[in-house]
């Protein structure tokens, strides 16, 4: 059995979930390092990891591939069910409905939080590095954006710890967007919790100093 | 115990999707129409249920809650898993392997063929009828992004019956795009295999008539 494979840039925010989630279960893994800008992630190798040539791509111990950093996280929590931190999917020995109050907290990120914030990150941090010009529009109405669903996480995090729960689970992984988060009471006290987590400390750690 | 609720309006996509699963698992429910012009989905009851005023939201006959389509949709396989299509979250008696080669294809529509075709089906149908200006910009843009995402497609579509395999599953499910799929032998086949389900057909039948 070989180990466990993830491919991909660690500053990418789809690769530092999965590699949170892999530090969460205690799963040892190897990052082998994907070259954007060398376009190595549309390579004729890489695209027969990821169909869409895109971070990251996913090989099991066993050989399974996979992609899609969401698709691989819940594949982890299934096939490394009894190791690390069991309750990522839910409380252990819960049932569908606890699994599926994650989920919806996982699809929310994805659906509701997560474009707009990449929307400003990308307008806000990498379009001044990369010295292109910024879209003021566009901010604006991603701040918009960003500004309903962060009162929803607002409202949310009065009621619980975690979004899913008192228990930090698979909705709570790598949200790496902290300047657009500490305004807010629970948001900021929710913020402080999960990246104080030791595994999204090494996933920071690994984004300084990649293993080659 | 209840009966099982799907709150929203069937016209809506995200909404047809889980109605086409409960009609996949056998499952009878209700569907409670969601007036989204008087604005239902953003009344203080509704966000009880769906606290980002979004469709649909969810209820199950035991009063569990939930929001999110795909969600749902795992949680009425997961909580049904003995009824009905038992393949839809990969083979009976399959793993989390196989579980999770149908979850990376639902992420796959979910993030590369949605967006852009939902931005299409706007601009394309929505924005004439509503007599709104159409953005060629915009309609150029989405459909290189979705030409490529059907490239993917086609290829994986030479390779298997479905999406995630020779059995159709939650990846196949709820794709009412027709006009923008045909151009492409294998995504044409299966586009054709998709919306011929029994289950498909009754969800149309349902937003021509949705019941009261």
């Amino acid at each position: 059995m070989g180990s466990v494979k993830v491919f991909g840039p660690a500053m990418s925010t789809a690769v530092s979930r999965v590699m949170a989630c892999l530090l969460e279960k205690e799963m040892p893994f190897q990052l082998l390092p994907i070259h954007l800008p060398k376009a190595q992630h549309k390579s004729p190798d890489f695209l027969k990891l990821q169909p869409f040539g895109q971070v990251p791509a996913f090989q099991d111990g066993d050989g399974t591939t996979l992609f899609e950093s969401r698709a691989i996280c819940r594949y982890i929590c299934d096939q490394f069910a009894g190791q690390g931190n069991r309750s990522l999917l839910g409380p252990e020995g819960g049932g569908a409905a606890d699994r599926a109050r994650v989920d919806q907290w996982v699809e929310a990120e994805a659906h509701s939080f997560n474009p707009p914030s990449s929307a400003l990150v990308f307008q806000l941090v990498f379009a001044p590095s990369m010295r292109l010009k910024q879209d003021p529009a566009a901010i604006r109405e991603n701040e918009a954006k960003l500004r309903k669903v962060l009162g929803v996480y607002e409202r949310r995090l009065a009621e619980s710890r975690f979004l899913a729960g008192n228990e930090f689970s698979l909705a709570d992984l790598a949200t790496d967007k902290a300047e657009l988060l500490t305004s807010r009471k629970n948001v900021a006290r929710w913020w402080e919790d999960i990246s104080a987590r030791p595994s999204w400390k090494k996933v920071l750690d690994m984004r300084g100093a990649p293993p080659a």
